[in-house]
């Protein structure tokens, strides 16, 4: 990719104060302080983009460019408006995370979370994860709740904030495009409640396999942590818990596997599939 | 927990010739040229057992066990007649990975892998991963292969070690459960036409919906990696391709989550499920 002199003259040092401050919101309390975090890579960043996210600012790093969605952003990017930095490798290798050193990283406004957000559309399927606490399960979720076409995700009482840019990246940038809201355990609870949709918990000793369970219609699947599993918030007469069959010596999977076998399968249901033997 | 006197005095250096030689098992060289590999944690290490893996040495710190899988493993391993080496933290420390110090590491023989170890009853459920090369995928892959009663899991031309560390933690310890083989794609194709398996290969343009798939009988499910999916050597006119729907904006699935899904829903029709609203 050629230089365009819409980028400018590159910033060469780490000690630029804009650099600086967007290597502060690599830490939980630089983004809490400021409602800002940090999206790698061009995957990630398209899809904050054609979401409608704010970018305040963006790095580009043009020789590590590359990919097709590069030039895509880099449009999407100098027609936005916000100031498109250009920066020199090294000063961009210390901002960027990790090995997804693939020539953007951008600042970005979080997404408010209220649960006032989600406007749920008839016999919504929406997935619950209570106390979640590793970035890597919240975006592996997500990006199974995206495929799933699931309406909406909440996060009940999380343990990470959403927009944890290792969020971002597990997610392939579908944190942005998945509705998603946050708020504490009982006032989900209830949220589901006025909302008439009905709630089945995901739990080891629930009574019923899942596969026996009807999944379609208005519904809110509920799950916890693999520690310690759904809180007693969840143990409540109108909550009805069902499990997924452990065949072999293991006595659980991971959240996100869960997250996904349940929400394919009732997509599965509203389909109207018929056993193909049938 | 009390110290015990057959632990004996602890081993306080990390330059003890047996713990040099075990942290040289965190180097996939020193695994291949030894045919040992390491075993990190209590419940990984009660799996290995149980499955009547080879132990050859252990290292225990006692300060540090503490669960209800640490007694029976100590025990154990103390009847199974493998050196167990008492170890104090430090030493420990460095021989130990990551976060995961739960006061077990072993030093055991890594399985064989040829296919003619694999002992396939009637009707198995296999699953084929082809090129695989985070060793949590794997692990991921052999966990929800345990949780789905998979009869067995092969490697095709895998591009990480199979009881690589990361593997074994990964997995939960299962992949000393799940029969598991390896061997060069060509060769498993001939070895599953050779069984009589039918092949249904995974692929994001595959002509047909998993779920309008019979996925019953004698069957391996074949799965590429999620950057390139499966080679040529699968597009034959014997192995048909099928999809798991995408109905958001990301393109795939990570290949864990595809197996899980396609696993259990295999499960699901094997078992004669009828929709729960029939």
């Amino acid at each position: 990719m050629t230089s365009r002199p819409g980028l400018g003259v590159p910033l060469t040092s780490a000690s630029n104060p804009r650099i600086r401050a967007a290597i502060a919101l690599r830490d939980r309390r630089g983004r809490e302080s400021s409602g800002l975090t940090l999206v790698d890579g061009a995957r990630e960043l398209r899809r904050a983009i054609d979401a409608g996210v704010e970018i305040v600012e963006a790095f580009v790093c043009e020789p590590m460019l590359a990919g097709p969605d590069a030039r895509v952003v880099l449009d999407a990017l100098q027609k936005g408006g916000a100031p498109v930095h250009a920066t020199s490798e090294a000063a961009f290798g210390r901002l960027a995370f990790g090995d997804r050193a693939e020539g953007f990283v951008a600042v970005v406004r979080s997404p408010s979370l209220g649960l006032d957000r989600l406007k749920l559309g008839p016999d919504p399927l929406v997935l619950v994860v209570e106390s979640v606490e590793k970035p890597g399960n919240l975006g592996a979720i997500l990006r199974s709740a995206d495929g799933a076409g699931v309406d909406a995700v909440i996060a009940a009482s999380p343990r990470t904030d959403l927009f944890n840019p290792n969020v971002i990246r597990a997610s392939a940038g579908t944190v942005f495009s998945v509705p998603l809201a946050s708020a504490p355990s009982e006032d989900v609870l209830a949220w589901l409640r006025t909302s008439g949709v009905r709630i089945v918990a995901a739990r080891v000793d629930g009574a019923s396999a899942y596969t026996d369970t009807d999944l379609r219609g208005s519904l809110a699947i509920a799950l916890g942590t693999e520690a310690d599993g759904l809180t007693e918030t969840w143990r409540v007469p109108d909550v009805e818990a069902v499990h997924v069959p452990m065949r072999g010596v293991a006595d659980s999977l991971n959240v996100s596997v869960t997250a996904a076998i349940l929400a394919y399968e009732s997509r599965r249901q509203r389909e109207g599939h018929r056993d193909p033997a049938d």
